[in-house]
């Protein structure tokens, strides 16, 4: 059997060695090799920079020494579980309720396959990951403009968007209208290709019937024994599926970001920070509120004061820095770093997003409208409401995400009390899920720009930012490197934060090794 | 709060009663309620058709009793783990040598969300259910007569097939090709979906770029700190596109019974069958092998032996029969019913299929290609390539669905031993995943047109032979119903069995009671 097949050892080794290299920003573990010379190192925040930073030195032999703000690792992989309690700027206190199991993830929710950084941590923490779905055909795209303010099925709205670009491609094709960019030949293939994936019948033409029911769905399906016959769906026409702007979310899954597949960490994200956190236990001290910081050649000197138990500030010494503190904090803190990185910290402006879980006493998504996990995308402020990834068909209660709110949407959110979120989301999603009102219970809500820690949600660079300050936000300042998403080319997801992490190190250790 | 809402509640009990009303084959557990009069029904067969009979009639108030030739319930609800044993027809035995927690779905392998028959089973049964992928853009695509027989990234075809279609179709919109078909007002937001849509950079072209590489990815992904930057991917050009024949599997995932969301049950399709047959268990009668069906106005009589104990063949009576044998057995067993029943089971042909499931050393589709769960299509005999959709990321073995063939292709798997399709299967696969060979440990096949009990894989329907027999195979024949996939519309799927159970039994209930 084997010798069929000679020459596949060969291959093996090649594809192996190269799989990474080819295509991801993410190359394994540094190699950090070397004399490090007992060199130490101050970081700044126990997010997923300052903790990757942190296991990866101490394995290389740095001392190493992490300055927490809050009570907790992972930063904004976080996870709000009933019996939280979190007080956001302006002093709003809010008591989280969600029952044993459920949560909130504030911030970042799903991990892309393809982010191979972050799922390294993931696989080396032992923290279990189950799928993450975004596309759900028959869940919900939604406009108060458009079909009366009568949600759509995904299933409708694709099936119908390609089934009208289809035929009117054919119609073009065989108008003869793309005769001189496709030869004969391969406008007989593309027409093929367009009924196939179209749905079109045998006249090329879009139409209520078999073929495009078999995507879109039947509006009686097809039964057994002697029960009525299946009767096909109706399209949506063409001028009312374009006026909808419908089509606006049929690419939602297809981002090289949001395609299949996704991963989310049993148990909440928060899950990857807390294990993190564990392993690194003796070396981050929490609470502790960074108010200077400052080098010059012999090293860094850290001034920060115990939030819990007061008293005077106090101060850290280390060979080197590396500040995960995001800048919207850091541009606050007093720092001796060059004219260039300060302005790179003081200009990068951070992004709004809110978030706001419902707790309901019945999972009717599932129950009434067969809809298990994924997103309904709708044109309210609330802009998204995603369906629990876990516990399906369960007969229990569940927590929806009510609202992922971005732009001016968010920042109308972030203006409201928590209460008053929850009234919002409450009566924006009634106007698709009737059930809300009679099934609500408890809510939470995390609104990005009133966090105390990062006062936004990411990093929101422009390409004009960026080919001002991106590459002096990076750079090593003497004593200081900063990591982050914002110190990425990813911002706002986890991998910008690992890989931002593992670039800096390695440029830490090779000054560090080569001096 | 609810005051801004009034009107949701009347919404809700009125969303709730249409839901299943509009859309669904299944409209929840029958209500067989009225005097039974202590009628009794033989079951032949214990798969899912003859379960669900057995389970809502015994509710009923029914005497019931089922005969099952295999000694396990299920029937093509099956899974194989290692220790199992199978002898297909020709004598073939193959020892199952997969590792604790790995299996082979040999049939069913995959429940859409509007299958709410099966699904309200699951749930009944306290089945658990995890996501199916379907849809993996990063598995292949692969066709042995392109791209020099190297496979193809789903994401890669995907994009490039929609980004040629919109810049296509865009180029005719611009050129007035459709002013007859769409307004002029209507063509603006065409050009802005078709943009959206195809990934078309601001001319409306179909370029290498970040629109392009953002859904199809990048030949180098953006990274973290001062490591290179991203760079775009190249797509596929239209002519090279048309002639490869991959934009055949683009269309893979959004049937409407291949769209997403999907289930699987946790441990194996065959969870099922097992968990249904523990509920039976005192009305089960295993290893009997029917042999003559007959009826008479008084009632039915069915003579049966036992494979296992042998002796001379035993009768069964009751007043009615509800005979849930694939017509591929059924034909060779005589029956007496009507003329135009009997031409039904005779005219009625099985389809072909065959499954070939591969143990592997290690999980390299996932350690060393980044492919998590989901399907790689492929134009060799094995047609399919699927990668298990659970214990993600475990540094564990893995059991591959190796092949999944139809047609000709089941047909010349068929026709050879169990050894010669592991080492066509590993061949076929060497050509995606050059690590076959190096990590092979152990496979197991299933040959349906070889199964003992079946003699195929399913009903194989045509709109000829629907038109001619359908009605008649499903008609209450004197005291005798055929009940299973092939008597439904939804052939070869488990909901077809489940729904063709629940009209037979509604009608023979009504003939009880209305006698």
């Amino acid at each position: 059997m084997i010798g069929t097949l000679a020459g596949s050892a060969a291959m093996y080794e090649a594809m192996s060695s190269l799989a990474y290299a080819a295509e991801a920003g993410y190359s394994g573990p540094p190699n950090l090799t070397g004399n490090v010379k007992g060199a130490s190192v101050l970081i700044l925040g126990s997010g997923l920079a300052g903790m990757v930073s942190a296991h990866e030195l101490r394995k290389a032999g740095y001392k190493v020494l992490i300055l927490e703000y809050q009570d907790r690792p992972g930063g904004r992989n976080w996870s709000l579980y009933g019996g939280d309690t979190y007080t956001e700027l302006g002093g709003f206190k809010q008591n989280v309720q969600f029952d044993k199991g459920h949560y909130l993830n504030p911030g970042r929710w799903r991990i892309p396959y393809h982010h191979q950084g972050i799922l390294h941590y993931c696989k080396m923490l032992g923290v279990q990951l189950e799928p993450f779905i975004q596309s759900n055909y028959n869940a919900y795209i939604h406009s108060t403009k458009a079909f009366g303010g009568k949600p759509q099925r995904f299933r409708h709205i694709q099936t119908d968007f390609q089934g009208h670009v289809a035929e009117l491609l054919s119609k073009s094709t065989r108008q003869a209208a793309l005769d001189q960019a496709v030869t004969k030949e391969d406008q007989e293939i593309l027409l093929q290709a367009l009924r196939n994936w179209g749905a079109l019948d045998a006249n090329y033409e879009y139409t209520a019937g078999e073929a495009s029911s078999n995507k879109r769905g039947f509006d009686f399906d097809p039964g057994g024994g002697l029960t009525a016959m299946e009767t096909p769906s109706t399209p949506i026409g063409l001028k009312e599926l374009l006026g909808s702007g419908l089509w606006r979310a049929v690419g939602a899954g297809s981002g090289y970001e949001t395609q299949q597949s996704l991963f989310q960490p049993v148990g909440g994200m928060g899950m990857i920070g807390k294990a993190f956190g564990a392993t690194l236990k003796e070396v981050i001290k929490y609470s502790a509120k960074v108010i200077d910081i400052k080098q010059d050649e012999k090293g860094v000197t850290i001034t920060y004061q115990d939030t819990k138990k007061g008293g005077a500030p106090m101060v850290a010494t280390a060979d080197w820095c590396i500040c995960t503190i995001p800048v919207s904090i850091l541009s606050q803190i007093p720092i001796t770093v060059s004219a260039p990185m300060k302005a790179a910290i003081n200009n990068l402006s951070y992004s709004s997003s809110v978030k706001v879980g419902l707790q309901f006493k019945r999972r009717f998504w599932e129950e009434d409208e067969n809809i298990y996990g994924g997103i309904t995308y709708t044109d309210q402020p609330n802009s998204t409401i995603a369906y629990p990834n876990f516990n399906y068909f369960s007969s229990g209660k569940g927590v929806l995400l009510g609202a992922y709110a971005f732009g001016p949407g968010a920042v109308r959110y972030a203006s409201m009390s928590p209460e008053e979120r929850i009234t919002k989301t409450l009566e924006y999603g009634s106007k698709i899920h009737p059930q809300y009102m009679k099934e609500y219970e408890n809510g939470a809500s995390v609104a990005w720009h009133r966090v105390p820690w990062t006062l936004g949600c990411a990093g929101a660079w422009t390409e004009e930012l960026r080919a001002r300050h991106y590459n002096n936000l990076c750079a090593l300042d003497g004593r200081i490197m900063l990591a982050g998403e914002h110190a990425s080319r990813i911002p706002a997801w986890q991998e910008g934060a690992v890989l931002s992490a593992l670039d800096a190190i390695r440029r830490l250790h090779q000054r560090v090794t080569q001096a």
